[in-house]
């Protein structure tokens, strides 16, 4: 099996789940309580917290755990929003091409009536610091723009946008879920005042993430109860999956540039292969991406096809993100990006993993040729296009 | 060490751990995505759910994964209150010693202009169907009373006040965190429109939970984004935890009958002999109550100095909830059940487990004592009282 989906969920590290097993088994007591047994709970949970905060460029206070990025979104989303509708500020920036946690979130305010504002996404799916400051108004309460878009993995120039909200004094949260773990997140030289991650992108496990809230930003319940996180977030702290996300982060920090050079020059030979494929075309920016997103749209095919016979073939993609599969929609991020409807169907997106080899890029390469070929050769919508009864998008 | 703190959390079933490795390890699929990989994870997840509803005495499609009871017992609420406001139904019934992740909701709606009636409690920790009858307006959208309290043990009437609720064609939720696996909880049975509840709670892993919602009630998102769990909780789903859950509540149902009775004589065997400590009261009815709770109250006795004396004979106990520790507040489900201050602030919960003997409840009995006696010849208050300078609260 080649598991080239890496964007949807990742294999837990051998480290993170050895780093979780004694918190399952023995170190069970409640981090909440008095006793000796208890406290070596606590004292792990905070060592779990400041060294999360290291890998993040932030203080140990700033972190809350939460179940995973779209909690962690929806938490930053909301208490900006709260801190802003009482100051009376009920205006909030974010782009066309975020995940649906935040996209979703903001529906839920914009019925509270709040005013959003979705920037336009260049085709090159990145949008600019230009753009952010041009829509920043005296009602603005927060900006929201994700670290690296996780259908095509472009990469936004976070540090400049979060200047750009520091100087206007408006608070910028991240959806940095695809990006931690793979290029380099620092809350303290990026200028951010919010973000969110998630363990399972990164090797570490799921169900648990972190909000990062800098000092002075007050938050808002999600999960309302008891006084856990500085009764921020209810619940029973889950600190086996904690610990195991704090070594599977640690992990990927310190692996981070060498792993994201041999991924660079993965992703690189597979878009150097599919660009060989007719009708297609690479989605997003070729270089400031994700060292391991490769995303193509071709002509004439669907998705769901193409991924059901890479399956066959021992391949797991993926079209789109599998956060919206089951949906016939095509996706919003290329719809954003301005690709057209009928291409927007024929997404893939590959998305890379660190043990891979050059032999499973080529049988990649290989295998997806085949499947688009076959697919085209089936398709009365592509024979349209051979017999110029409709136009192609996309140039041979 | 004697694990005296099961109703904090309990240690994982070393089946549970197991059930839950496949699935931290080589079955990482997304359950979300397209290929065989991950129809596998999804057919796993499907059969969780099958197997859980079972056990609950529901439909598999009114289960939703949360990652925890506060999570469920937030949306159970906030979505009844959606549904309420919308047929201009702005009336919630509760009680007074529900757990936070109620009461701090319930706080929320009220400042949304939600009206709160909190029901009384009868010194016995319980509160009647006939005063949920009595309370019930035209307005009311919801009566939520807990299965069990998480202090002091005490069962309610769940079933006769779904009957009534029914009846009055009010929305049921139960925070049944405390039950679940330890005492019958049949949502069919017992009448229940919504229910929360907790892994941790029943030998299974942190950071899982379940709400049950009866088909017809349109859950609101706590947590919004992503189509999972039929698009009313986003989050990649936490496979290994809804495993290990599943197995753990299996396990607790099949053997509910068994560690009932065996827990049941355990903790009368522990009542018999705390009752023997002068001044001092069994907290709750001393047969309505969960099987392992075993909560008092002492004269002349700060809780924590108790804790932390039982700690050094390496008792594992708590006094009052894990989620409120930290604060300096007394219990507010003793001041609910009208314990006064001076005592409230004197409370030792003991929750038993399956796996005690005798022999721990002797060395329990023997423990308290010796520290309670302690405790008080070093206390002034306690000085005053022998002195009749101050009236005792309890009969000796």
């Amino acid at each position: 099996m080649i598991y080239a989906d890496n964007a949807a969920t990742t294999k837990m590290s051998r480290s993170a789940i050895e780093a979780m097993l004694p918190y399952m088994d023995n170190i069970y007591g409640n981090p909440s309580s008095l006793y000796s047994f208890g406290q070596e709970a606590k004292e792990a949970l905070e060592d779990a917290r400041a060294r999360v905060a290291k890998c993040l460029g932030c203080d140990p206070r700033e972190i809350t755990f939460t179940s995973g990025g779209s909690e962690a979104d929806n938490q930053a989303i909301f208490s900006a929003a709260r801190l802003g509708e009482r100051k009376g500020k009920k205006h909030i920036i974010s782009t066309a091409f975020e995940h649906h946690a935040v996209l979703h979130t903001l529906d839920k305010l914009k019925k509270q009536g709040f005013d959003i504002t979705l920037l336009d996404v260049h085709e090159n799916g990145i949008v600019t610091a230009q753009q952010v400051a041009d829509a920043i108004r005296d009602d603005t309460c927060l900006v929201t723009i994700m670290f690296a878009n996780n259908e095509i993995g472009t990469i936004q120039p976070i540090a400049e946008i979060g200047k750009v909200c520091r100087d206007k004094q408006v608070l910028f949260h991240t959806d940095a879920v695809q990006a931690a773990g793979h290029i380099k997140v620092n809350a303290a030289e990026q200028n951010i005042d919010m973000l969110s991650i998630s363990a399972h992108k990164f090797h570490g496990p799921k169900g648990i993430g972190v909000l990062y809230a800098k000092r002075g930003i007050m938050l808002d319940n999600v999960i309302n109860g008891g006084a856990q996180e500085r009764g921020k977030r209810a619940g029973t702290e889950n600190l086996s999956a904690i610990m195991g996300m704090t070594v599977a982060l640690e992990e990927a920090v310190a692996n981070l540039e060498k792993n994201s050079a041999k991924l660079t020059t993965l992703r690189d030979r597979l878009i150097e292969g599919l660009d060989k494929i007719p009708y297609g075309e690479l989605n997003g920016d070729r270089k400031t991406r994700l060292p391991g997103n490769v995303n193509y749209c071709f002509e004439g095919i669907e998705g769901e096809s193409m991924l059901l016979l890479l399956d066959d073939k021992g391949i797991c993609a993926s079209s789109g993100s599998a956060c919206t599969s089951g949906s016939l929609d095509p996706s919003h991020v290329l719809l954003a990006i301005g690709r057209p409807h009928e291409v927007a169907h024929g997404s893939l997106r590959l998305s890379l993993g660190e043990d891979m080899t050059e032999d499973d890029i080529d049988y990649l390469i290989k295998s997806v040729t085949e499947v688009v070929t076959y697919l085209r050769n089936m398709s009365p919508f592509w024979r349209d296009l051979v017999n110029g009864k409709r136009t192609h998008v996309f140039a041979e």
